[in-house]
């Protein structure tokens, strides 16, 4: 698999500084870039590294030109970044063209599940009565879509996925717990993509929903009548918790914890780790986990702080001395 | 789907006040209930709520009998909250029927597992040699039932769990592991959920035991020679370590952590996000997670979190002057 | 299944003090082994429990040999816990003897995948074209290798495994998300062990790298291009985040979460739950959570961190006066 400059900046614009005809057989990070490959720099802070790399060609934003062209053939374009992605999509469109939408066969659909023509269903995927998947809609291999959930146009489901299984409710009744029944749905937009294993579930009485354009890493929770606004961006090993309420264009870092019953607003963006225990109503930048030490410091700290409150109530007084 | 008053307490009882003959079509929350909707009021404090409810009926308290009456229709019942939740099984029941007990043709069971007859067996579940599923379990599709795994009676298994996959047990041996193979299995009793992806590891010598009408949520793990006690209920993403011992009617917030080698009594409840890292003897509530804050203000305590034990020195001494 | 102990010493070696003809029914943990069991001591600090355990033989130390002839039967070895691990191993594969290779049938295997003949595939995986699958490795039932992912040999994949999802990579495009399709795949070395629902994601470009001897628990989130060197274990739910590099013969205890792009060096070890947010350069042992307590003292606590930045501020102007 291999494309000359001509061909890529044909099909994904750019102005190109070089050799049309130069092959490009691969995709690399700068730095360990060879003569074959295209690599991009979209961090200017990374410019050092550009004079050194010995890609066949780097994508840059206009203001880099200069640097650019004296180290070699370049494609010049005003976001590399977003370039790159594109061209990660044409890479793969040329070395591994997708099959047509096809059905495996060994797929278990319900006769009462609605599945658009233009949309693929992987090897032993189960989608249950009255779901729906949209079209162009990829479900990999292994995904459950349960009862009435519903898949949106152009989403990528990955393998181990379970969307509309149970939310955790039960009332208490004498010591033991009685269960209730969950009878709304997930509704999933369009646009979406879910990562492997990561479990939706369904609504107590209204639906779980996740807006257009919501991207899932792995492995994460989201529990009963959460709904995620549009664009928000989630990592690994998150849980939500049911009734949570995010906003769009939000980001949350891996492994966050998020309760039930808040709301997030819109541009929130929650580093990793942190625990989200209340709500969150101005866009910004939160955080909240314990800094990792060598472990006989953290002991000593985290000794004492089980005795913060009292430390500041004897600066209190010497204060008041 | 439609249900009259009459015909809902006749099945679940309770003292109706309002016409028998309205007919509901869903249950809502009071806030978004309408008129063809039923709601409850479980928690006095949403009294305000009920006043301006547009539910057709509200299932309430006896004391609020005189609160509900002056809105509209409402059905009174000693607890709303599990009269609820039985409400919801009834509406399940009513719209879907469940199917009767069958063992799905894609399932893949060994010739000497046993299956109850009154149970039921989801697509693409695998049933390995020597498990067992009681009565009027239900396994979802793709669920793993190891080796001599046994689950009992009207047990609920979602989508992707996996029963009896080896626990991770490692002997060093010169910089490298040696395997200890998991001789042990899982033992599950009555009435148990357990949620999707969820996984629970056999023993290394004895079994992991799972006690009656325990409630486990998504992606939780327990480890080999776990032994949870009856009616405890944890919720997603929590990971309890290898031969910990936790109590009965305990609850474990989502994504806590439980350390391996210790036990938690009877009644213990667990902040979500909490990380439970040595025995707790007494009922009570315990927490730990480190509160979330704007991220520069995190900072800046975060920093002065790893200096916290010199500080208690310093005051120390400025108290001794 | 039973075993004497002569047959034991035959198979593991090691020094009988006892008789051979003792027939030996289980193993068990020292305290609840009975006459016809067979138990260990590897920690000295356990040896009161050793003149008390009822086993019928005892695999014990050199310097233990005194202590355990006074009880009974016993084996001397200079390692006792690996040889409880050999022992597990000679017991299991006598008492379910591991049936030959081979391929299930419901497994659905792409004609371009690549299987050992001496690799044993479970029920319902997903092996996609290009993947390859080494000689003596074994994929449990519903385990998916994505296209071109590598695993070696000797490999024990659980339950739910999933190798070569996409990594979590997408470029903003004006407020919504472009994906970076992931080009790499996954190599995974030999004699790795990977817990059920565990994810390794495909790297962007180059490879995620999973080298040999490494040990994985259950549900684990491998980010893209993460590279975890040599026999370094890692407990349950954990996550690393893309790019990490951790080092060879580290341990990573259960719940931690390890950030992007950093590296670990060699023969660290990290507490359970801890938060890995920096580079750690140097061996040793790391921790960073907070620590539980009653709720109660927790929140006063909690409170205070909040201050915690100020009040070293007043401290220090206390100390001036």
């Amino acid at each position: 698999m291999a494309l000359r400059l001509a061909a890529i900046v044909a099909a994904l614009g750019g102005e190109l500084h070089g050799d049309p005809a130069l092959l490009v057989e691969g995709l690399a990070p700068l730095e360990q870039a060879g003569p074959g490959q295209l690599s991009f720099l979209s961090n200017p802070r990374y410019q050092p590294q550009l004079a050194a790399s010995r890609a066949g060609c780097v994508i840059v934003a206009p203001s880099m030109l200069a640097a650019a062209q004296a180290r070699g053939a370049c494609i010049v374009a005003p976001d590399p970044y977003l370039y790159f992605a594109r061209l990660t999509q044409l890479w793969k469109k040329q070395s591994a063209p997708p099959a047509g939408p096809a059905i495996h066969p060994s797929a278990v659909i319900d006769a009462a599940a609605v599945i658009d023509p233009a949309a693929s269903i992987g090897a032993l995927c189960v989608i249950e009565r009255g779901a729906r998947i949209g079209a162009g809609t990829r479900l990999a291999p292994r995904v459950t879509v349960g009862e009435n959930c519903v898949v949106g146009e152009r989403c990528v489901l990955h393998p181990g996925v379970v969307i509309g299984a149970d939310g955790f409710g039960f009332a208490p009744n004498a010591g033991a717990w009685e269960k209730i029944e969950q009878l709304g749905a997930v509704r999933i937009g369009n646009d979406v993509e879910i990562g492997a294993n990561t479990c939706i579930d369904r609504g107590a009485l209204a639906d779980t929903v996740i807006e257009d354009g919501v991207k899932l890493d792995n492995l994460i929770q989201i529990g009963h009548n959460v709904r995620i606004g549009r664009h928000t961006a989630i990592a690994g090993c998150v849980g939500v918790a049911g009734s949570a309420t995010i906003g769009a264009h939000c980001t949350i870092g891996g492994g966050a914890g998020i309760l039930g019953h808040l709301t997030i607003a819109d541009n929130v963006h929650i580093s990793a780790l942190s625990n989200v225990t209340r709500s969150i109503s101005r866009p910004g930048h939160y955080t909240g986990f314990f800094p990792i030490d060598d472990n006989a410091a953290w002991e000593k700290n985290a000794a004492t702080l089980k005795q913060l409150h009292g430390l500041r109530e004897r600066l209190k007084a010497l204060e008041k001395k």
